[in-house]
């Protein structure tokens, strides 16, 4: 055996980490573009939802599950919940080694590529419209879109609830997505990690000639790119293994979470934080 | 002027707290039952909900809300959160001084009485349903009596979007009920302070023979009735005033607090918890 020290960079595993079961679509996708790496999901299920929280807490409790991740050797951290993405990004890129992805900044940057009419639309819960996060995000990269935010509340429990093509989903979303119509957007960015299972439900109210972007196959690309860029893909060819953990209900993760991410969910370790 | 001390103590304010706005649907009914008396709500709405947090979190939470309503010199606590009733009550009767009534106890003692087919149903979000706390109290009042219970997560979403009387709420609710038509209930108890607002909604999906238990007014009924025993009524037949503190938020509080009180809830001060 003999390894450089780069090699054994791209096999340490992928950290991503979320308040608790939405991020799965985010590390789904992830392990779907680079089917080789390892990850490990930590789901603050104890804490969740962290989008009706300060900034102070969300950093705080967003530092914690970094941390927790840095513990057992990452090569990298994806912040897969979109409250922890506005609020602590900054703070955790100042404090970890490692890079860190929000997922944010992927979704605003592929809106901004795709728009053709410089009209986006972003739903996503009432926390993440609140905070502005996707609409400063997309203005930042072109002043030039206007961005409609509308927030979708039973979104997250219709998901929960397993209801993804449902009569009373298809309902819910077409009086929620009703406005974005008479602004006539050509892009919608799905501004929730829960959001991608309801994808053609949501499609199907917007009609043609909207292009839906779910911000967790933006992030997976993202991540795909950076360690691209810093030589740390696993390069081993061997399919990745996946360990999961939270911080409460393993059984009700599990259960909610295999829509998620699928049957190979099966274990996931109950944790404490420090 | 020429107080007793019992005169003076009944002068004192009435304590409610909740983990966030559904807690109003239990003041509005103590207002109406006592309208002399005057009231102090706190809605912990920074760390809402409490239904996914551990006994020992909940308990700490519960006792630093009732704290705030001790200091400021509140004759008795109502605990109008479930999560808070089923978790914390015993701690804050060992630690305060004064009274506390939560909205488990009254809303069981209720169904138990009421029922003669022996058969309840017991209805409310995940954490409460999953607590057992509903029950086990009735239970422990008549072990003959079999309780039936189901979550219904999307109703509290749907109340706080003011859906009340929708077709989608309607559709919803005739699914969540269906299976206690079989059961033949009939008692059904409303387990979340933010049902009583669908009450109409919930009496039609199960059809006519089931006599629905609003937690909400039963507390108000035991909360009059332990202030009598203990001589605290409020005597001064004066309007009584309402004072509402938040942790998080005072404006949303306002405009979704509304639907639950009144158009009388126009002012919360943001404070925070020491």
């Amino acid at each position: 055996m003999n390894f450089s020290t780069r090699d054994m960079d791209g096999a340490r595993p992928i950290g991503v980490f979320d308040s608790g079961i939405g991020g799965l679509t985010v590390l789904r996708e992830i392990t779907r573009a680079m089917p080789s790496e390892d990850t490990i999901y930590l789901g603050d299920t104890a804490r969740v939802p962290y989008g009706s929280k300060s900034k102070e807490t969300v950093e705080r409790y967003a530092l914690e599950d970094a941390r927790f991740l840095i513990r057992r050797g990452v090569k990298m951290v994806v912040v897969a919940c979109n409250t922890a993405s506005a609020f602590a990004l900054e703070k955790l890129r100042l404090e970890l080694k490692v890079p860190v992805i929000g997922v944010i900044e992927p979704g605003a940057r592929a809106a901004a590529r795709i728009t053709r009419s410089k009209k986006v639309g972003v739903i996503g819960t009432e926390g993440t419209i609140k905070s502005n996060a996707y609409s400063s995000a997309i203005k930042a990269i072109n002043p030039e879109i206007a961005a409609f935010a509308k927030a979708c509340p039973l979104f997250v429990p219709l998901v929960e609830e397993g209801w993804l093509r449902d009569d009373v989903t298809r309902e819910i979303a077409s009086r929620y997505l009703e406005g974005f119509k008479k602004l006539e957007i050509d892009t919608l960015v799905l501004g929730c990690t829960h959001y991608p299972l309801l994808k053609e439900t949501i499609a199907k109210a917007l009609g043609t000639g909207v292009v839906l972007i779910d911000s967790a196959s933006a992030t997976a690309e993202e991540v795909k790119r950076t360690l691209a860029q810093a030589k740390l893909l696993n390069a081993s060819g061997e399919e990745g293994e996946h360990r999961f953990f939270v911080t409460d209900s393993p059984e009700r993760f599990i259960a909610v979470g295999r829509r998620f991410f699928g049957e190979t969910l099966d274990y996931a370790e109950l944790i404490e934080l420090i």
